[in-house]
């Protein structure tokens, strides 16, 4: 790769100190004089029809300044792709457990719990679906949206289809490729199989928080934990029917999102409190407990695969049916059911290829955008399935999955051509590393080690933008605005280096500002793996802009036109050795040298828009759904114990392509995080619901890995693969969710490898192998 | 003059609902979670030196967190041209009565008092000079400043200009014009007299108040209530020897300024106590008292007069010796020596002119900006002094205004091209209105009337620089990020329609953005009657360019080129009628409208900059020292009660050019303001100095007007003349300061009228004029 002087230098994170000693502010640390505190008066049934709400002990008590049902307000709608959603229910009806029916504000935490006891519904419970095969069939038990065709589709980039007799169904995709039935019958071997996924939850370690008030001049500011600024502000404007000038969000740094905070969390509902409580500041703080009922899971997934093979590992034929648990309301899981599909897309060559992705929904809590939306839930199937085949075959898996991996220049099902594709080198590089050719080393007694590998894939979407401004100050400083946000993935740093590679100073030139909607540029968000490629393609648009403006004020001085110009070290000078040269501060007039510039301001503006092709509805096809895809591997090591089913990691080693990484540390940072998140939604992470009602909604009950259960540091790794993409950044794509994607399918195939039984339902838990130990003797 | 849509128009404030609720925010207001309370110790010497300071008491109060003195700090220079004082004296002498010696901080406020009083200071007494004669004489008692030549001028807009056995003159600024000498031997009549002024306090409402912080950048962030953010932001870059990048300094609305703070005023003191308290927030709010001694005053001034005047009224010479007493530092004074001399260029035409005016140091507490920055002193003399001379040659003062007043294209003594003025307009107006011709209505027994009248001006300076931003919303809603500072003008209003008319929408659709170093664009800031002129003139422009990048993208849709586009009500159509339009929203991609425009995004940017020419020093001349002058009269009537010397303003009339006055209601509020600040500096404002020490530095002892002093509505009202200004935004000038500027010699003259006495040494009160009274019998 190319030598740059700040690009692809591992720099410590610009925020790195403010982070470890405390000082870095998140939307929970964040108060106002008189600040109201917001609760939720939740459902407790998982289909009940609202009969009465009666208030009006709660709004009696002192201290209680604001309670809202559905009567005082308008219709608020809540849901990003679907309009199935409501901040309260619009039609008296709750679909979940734990969905909103009221919202109370009050001086202290303590009354407003207290409120929300006082506020008495009467309910009619209703019947209710809570598996996702009984809902889909053609005749359910309950018809959770009678209303279902008629919901509007908000966002534009959506191609619509119902199912005609299968009224559970909000939205169905599909993908037509070659012929399966022909390819089915080229086959030497079909594998059949069935696959599922549980709900996990994203755990992030800040709760979901806002705090709304409105401003002297009627605004409506949020301040906010989300993964959107811009996309929760033109929601908020939609919804309040605000202008927009009329509305801005705050976010600052994100106590982690991993997809949770794509969408609205609490702020519609601290903005109706506030309204209320005429603009008072109001805290609207989630509990543990409710990011557990009330949040939003990781989409359940079904997935039904046939694979046609050939003896020789050619795959010719595969076919799926996608079952993707939406819950009671469709919100972002509206959009996985396409999404999602793209993990099942982007790794091997299929000539024969057909797909179908069904919504469902069910009486059980929200789903959502999970890190890797739908990729990681496909890839437990399809990366299952590979080894099963190769099994079947007679081959090493590691070579089936080279022999039909999509090459550079390829076309993949979709039509979508193949570029800067790192899988086969992370593949060789992951299997060298974990030693694939050697078998594991036996432990003693009750453990058998196994060893398994697995490829995987994260795309980011097309069709969206992103702006970055880069504001020039004297004495070589730079202050970039970027509309993304940080929640920890290191896009201040990154962004940091891009600019001062592109203006030849040190990142300490670089100021960074992000976080408010008042001053930061639009950008779609947080998410789809896209910032480092949207914001960072935006930003260097906007330095160039930057240095056009600068060169064209500094040409009749320097005696050459702009385009021989050059910038490093706060100068300008005529490009070419010795050329004459002025200091930057010079483009600024006056005293202090915080005068105008000679133009008034240097503000380079840059966007980045990657253009979305709509699929063709009968084949699913389109070259353009796709910006990039992100491909990598994990080779794990595990140890099972064959008395109690515990399954142990004991070695783990990553690697996967971005494009040119801007800062190598941290890809490998969110590789090493990865795999921890990884470890736990392959062993143990499981929201478990009885009929609707989450049992296990705290730490204490709900599993996540801590060190104890990370590989020894020599035992871990994560590596760096692949070549520059030709559209990034200094040849950047991105990173953050593909990492999770082949991590559960490399253990299931590994405990495969240690004691012969395969999990096929997330997460691969002691009893489940236990179980099948036994199943198997 | 020309109609408008909205300019020109009375529409209510655009702050007028969030200031009368009392939401609108001030830096008074703004508190931090663990905010510490910055204190000062001061000097009871007005001339010592410090021996020692011993501060090891206070730091052994539970609850102080920060104790500095000049040995715990590198010399912060707060001056702000000359370079003769520091935050804490760096060469341990003290030179007035208050100046600060130490800081503390502390948890409460009561806790820094005490470690106030716990900081022990050794001081060695020295001579001090309190009488502004004596320090000018060429053998004075004290010199204040052995090092005087050295300092560094720190603003390059400056001739700086030293006198030769002078060693208590900082400053000195002279003009020649004509042949004075030959001007009295061409005179029929010479009148010679002196004249004087005394400090009288801003009386802000909000008294200095600054919250400084770190934060987890390193950024050190100031919120103030200041006239300049972005002078304030570069002195602390300067003095802390920090990027600019690193600084940020906020201003909400502020609670008046009046001159007061146009430059430091509790800033640094709150930015060196947190960064010796590890970058907590600490608030350094001064006390009203505080305010009283050690808050800058209005610059006493003692001007010597001798007028050489023909027969039939032509002023043939004027002779001008002006003491401008700075105080123990020069700091904005400096500037006075030379500005306040254009309160005696403005007006009248003198062929023969000769003035010098002098900075004087003396131990007495630090003077500066005042509304009218030296233009009211000297027309309080001049004023004065025309009646005298009208009086002499038997000639109706108001006719030998009008003989002499500088019309339209004549130059003044310094060579300036006189433009847009209404001096003769606004002085027939309120002899109109006050019934010039006719007698005042006798009252019974003691109580005499007399009327009164007399011209003024202030002029603009130029020199500076100011800087507005549009960004384009869809839906036609346009956001305006201006530099200038509002404390109760109206610039946000007046802002607001200049950008709606521009764009053909109502102020609704105008969000206003101020008081912002990170986000509002570089202005010098609200002083100099500027901000409407220099901010208005840079909206127009920021609003001309975002139309053109809003035409350029139509262009295309439209079918025209940009320059045959406009728009109005959020829509951009073909000029002429019946055109194809668009809306504006339309140049936005995706759904929401809050995706980024086409071009990512449209931000127009405008400047405006008024160049100086600095005057030859030989002359004083240069034909651009000024940007306009505001020309304006005042016509008052008076009842002196000849037992007592109490003196009572009954009616009063004002009529001042403010060219296209841009929201007519707000500018007859500058003169409503400017009658009531008239009215309280010629009876009864007086800082009362005995040896230096502030005598009355209380409500209680120091005398404003109260509504109880105000004529009735029916005796006061506020007239605009004029006729617009051809640079000017829709042909606006300035107003603000030169509203106060004739009052006080309107009263003296008015008194004069009354009982014919006249006191030349404001204020005008009961024990001078009873003094006078008693020496006339």
């Amino acid at each position: 790769m190319a030598e740059y002087s700040v690009v692809g230098k591992s720099i410590p994170r610009i925020d790195a100190l403010e982070k470890v000693t405390g000082k870095a502010q998140y939307a929970s640390d964040f108060t106002l004089p008189g600040m109201l505190y917001g609760k939720v008066v939740r459902s407790p049934y998982a289909h009940a029809r609202i009969l009465n709400i009666d208030t009006s002990k709660a709004e009696k008590l002192p201290g209680v300044k604001a309670v809202v049902t559905n009567k005082d307000i308008p219709p608020i709608r809540t849901g990003m792709y679907l309009g199935d959603m409501y901040a309260l229910p619009v039609d008296d009806v709750v679909r979940y457990m734990g969905e909103a029916v009221a919202l109370v504000a009050a001086d202290t935490p303590d009354i407003a719990e207290e409120a929300v006891d006082l506020v008495e519904v009467d309910y009619e419970e209703l019947p209710a679906v809570y598996d996702v095969e009984e809902a889909f069939s053609t005749n359910p038990p309950v018809i959770i949206h009678p209303n279902l065709a008629e919901y509007e589709v908000i966002a534009p980039i959506i191609v619509r289809r119902l199912v005609p007799g299968r009224p559970n169904v909000p939205q169905h995709f599909l993908i037509r490729h070659g012929d399966v039935e022909k390819g089915f019958k080229e086959a030497d071997v079909i594998v059949e199989n069935r696959y599922s996924t549980t709900p996990i939850s994203h755990c992030t370690p800040e709760t979901h928080v806002s705090v709304a008030w409105i401003e002297g001049d009627g605004t409506l500011v949020v301040r906010t934990a989300t993964q959107g600024i811009h996309m929760i502000k033109g929601a908020l404007c939609d919804v309040f029917q605000l202008p927009p000038t009329k509305v801005e969000v705050q976010s600052p740094y994100t106590g982690c999102g991993f997809g949770s905070r794509t969408w609205f969390t609490t702020e519609p509902l601290a903005a109706i409190l506030t309204m209320k409580a005429g603009g008072r500041p109001v805290q609207v703080k989630f509990t543990r407990e409710e990011m557990f009922i009330a949040g939003v899971h990781r989409t359940p997934v079904t997935t039904y695969v046939k694979d046609g093979v050939k003896r020789d590992g050619t795959i010719v034929a595969r076919e799926l049916t996608i079952l993707v648990e939406q819950g009671a309301y469709s919100n972002i899981s509206f959009m996985i059911v396409k999404n999602g599909c793209f993990g099942a897309v982007g790794t091997y060559r299929i000539p024969n290829f057909k797909l179908d992705s069904y919504g469902v929904y069910t009486n059980n809590p929200l789903t959502g955008a999970f890190r890797g939306f739908g990729s990681s839930e496909l890839i437990w199937a399809l990366e299952n399935q590979i080894d099963i085949i190769a099994e079947k075959i007679g081959m090493d898996p590691v070579e089936l999955r080279m022999k039909n991996f999509l090459r550079e220049g390829e076309k993949d099902v979709c039509g979508q051509t193949t570029h800067s594709i790192g899988a086969e080198e992370c593949l060789k590089k992951v299997a060298e590393w974990i030693e694939w050719d050697k078998k594991p080393v036996e432990e003693p007694e009750v453990w058998k080690r196994g060893k398994g590998i697995a490829s995987g894939n994260k795309y980011t979407l097309a069709g969206s933008e992103a702006v970055c401004e880069v504001k020039v100050y004297p004495d070589g400083f730079f202050e970039i605005r970027h509309g993304t946000d940080e929640m920890g993935q290191g896009h201040n740093t990154i962004l940091a280096q891009i600019a001062a590679e592109e203006f030849g100073v040190s990142v300490e030139h670089i100021k960074v500002v992000q976080g408010d909607t008042s001053v930061c540029p639009y950008d779609w968000g947080s998410l789809s793996s896209r910032s480092c490629f949207h914001a960072g393609n935006a930003l260097i648009n906007a330095c160039k802009d930057a240095k056009r403006q600068m060169f064209e004020l500094a040409s009749a001085r320097l005696g050459r036109p702009a385009d021989q110009l050059e910038t490093t070290d706060g100068k300008i000078r005529i490009k070419g050795v010795g050329g004459k040269e002025m200091p930057i501060s010079e483009l600024f007039s006056g005293w202090g040298k915080l005068y105008a510039s000679l133009k008034g301001e240097i503000i380079g503006i840059g966007t980045h828009h990657t253009p979305i092709i709509l699929e063709d509805p009968e084949t699913g096809k389109s070259d353009r759904m796709v910006t990039y895809y992100i491909q990598g591997a994990y080779a794990v090591e595990v140890a099972v114990n064959v008395e109690t089913g515990e399954v142990k990691v004991i070695k783990s080693g990553a690697c996967f392509d971005m494009g040119q990484p801007i800062n190598p540390k941290l890809c490998e940072q969110q590789m090493d995080g990865g795999a921890a998140m990884g470890i736990g939604s392959s062993l143990c992470e499981e929201i478990v619901l009885d009929k609707g009602r989450v049992v296990n909604p705290s730490f204490a009950d709900y599993k996540i890995p801590t060190a104890a259960e990370m590989p020894t540091n020599e035992n871990f790794t994560s590596m760096i693969a692949g070549v520059p993409h030709s559209e990034g950044p200094y040849g950047a794509k991105g990173l953050g969710e593909a990492v999770v994607t082949p991590y559960a399918p490399a253990v299931s195939n590994a405990v495969y490898n240690a004691v012969g039984v395969r999990i096929k339902d997330l997460p691969i838990s002691r009893e489940k192998v236990l179980k099948a130990l036994k199943e198997k003797k």
